[in-house]
């Protein structure tokens, strides 16, 4: 994999909101799609998600608030909600999220969102 | 329409978020589904949006991600966006909002909710 | 084009539920993907919309749900709203479907469906 | 929870189409987000579902077509194949649903939503 | 089930693509809705995927990328990754087609639809 | 706008298949999101377009595809029309694309998108 500045600046960036998560998601594509990996890196949080421009609480809002009602993509969610609560968002507030989105994507949207907080609240009781 | 507390909260917080729109809004309904105009003003503002535990900034930055990564509710972004600048978010957050979803809903769905913003940038220039 | 069972009865089906837009849709169509205007006559109609387990009604409350929620098929939505009309749903009941949709797929695809019926009825009124 | 006239009329509606369910839903959410139980029960059922201007069947030809149609909300279609079979709908009408769906939203949500239908189906058979 | 032109044109057409799902699939819908099984074969291969001016490689293309992008059929987005590999998609080929998605769809799709090539691979690689 | 490698990559990529419109791209971003502007040079042509695994025209095939079935990128989908064009796919195949799409999206996604072809091939006439 290309260790250039763009991927090491998203490797921190990846690392800051979900230190656990990295190695995990590199070397389950790693021989399916280490292209999508570096990308990964390289685009989604080396020169997106480490713009200074919003904190990384909104950018977590933004996030949950659109893979809540998108309802597709139920993975993400939960490593954003996961994410979510690492860099500060109480689960109050990612509740309040999901809630929203009832008026703004349907129930089912905010039904199958709060399901996944349900099992992420959980999972992080028991470590 | 029914004048009942939810009702009072609901065009209330309607009118903090966008107080040029709430009768343009309600009077386009009144013909077609008066209904539909009462539980927007009851439910989506009077019961959800006037909720306490997040501020506005960030329940604007949740439903403008929604929208743009749903993509198929232009009138609601536009307005959102206009909302979001109303109540303190800059264009440059919004910008970022928007740039954002290109990584969790694809490059049209921020090219289009960018021209949204261009277009609800200009239109707010010329008042 | 091909004149066979199927597409008899698919182009019989079509013209009961919208007798004026029959010739519209084909001629549109016959240029760019008559291909496209045959399967819609012979499987849409022929061997879909033509089948007898549901009444009309039922099919049209369906197809109108439907097409509010996806939020992504406008022209088709205002076919079918007139559809609706024109075999015998009541403005009221197409309201009522699409007021029914903000619970399933959010208020802004109610409110868009709701512009739409809104549209359909004002034409139909100058008629 | 509060227990004022909308949470009573919106009980007594869901309790119509899925007796067997409502103490469940209410459960799971109880702990992670009884709002969202609470405007459920409120918005979802004590204002719309409960509505007369359509009758039960209409309501469940409705959502379930919508919820295929979407298919991103499996487990509420579940629930809704189950309370539409509770209200009067035949097994026969919701599959003609389900296949309408392949013209309005392709065979890939008619495949998925007619697999939930057979789930649905078994389950009730075995009680 | 109808033994008519169209049928046997469309399975020969599925046997082509996937000559084990064949009998699977109408299987699996015989009890529950072989009316959509008979018009998968007869409209989605009969008439539509049988036809010649598009050759089997661009077909497969077309569909994995349409269906890595909606994202909300992933039964069917693993049929046809089997599919393309039977009919002469590389891996490789179809790694860059879900890649692809990335900016067309954004990046939880193109994580999803690789998850499922990857599941693919191994499986093919047991046999 | 940096003016790096990757830039020149995307650059070079995007005026291969639509010379005519980079400038109007990037002119209509580069008040409201300059941003933007460069990170579809940069990434969605500099880093994933330009790969050569795929050849052009399978990447057009995947891309129309997709923006056809997901029916919420109309622009997108006119842009890609005339890319497909300009780089050696026929109308009949792109044609064929949109159609087979009435499978796997349905009807309204395929009928929407043969509506923009129609549009692409009389502009191109009128040049």
């Amino acid at each position: 994999m290309k260790q250039n500045k763009r991927f090491q600046t998203g490797l921190e960036q990846f690392r800051e909101i979900d230190e656990a998560s990295v190695e995990k998601i590199i070397d389950e594509l790693k021989d399916v799609s280490p292209e999508l990996g570096n990308y990964i890196i390289e685009y989604a949080y080396g020169d997106i998600y480490s713009r200074k421009e919003l904190d990384l609480k909104s950018k977590e809002i933004a996030i949950i608030a659109a893979l809540t009602a998108l309802g597709n993509a139920q993975p993400q969610l939960k490593f954003h909600i996961n994410a979510g609560l690492n860099i500060g968002l109480s689960e109050t507030e990612i509740k309040e999220i999901i809630l929203l989105m009832s008026v703004y994507a349907g129930f089912p949207a905010a039904l199958n969102g709060t399901a996944i907080l349900k099992k992420v609240i959980k999972e992080r009781n028991v470590k």
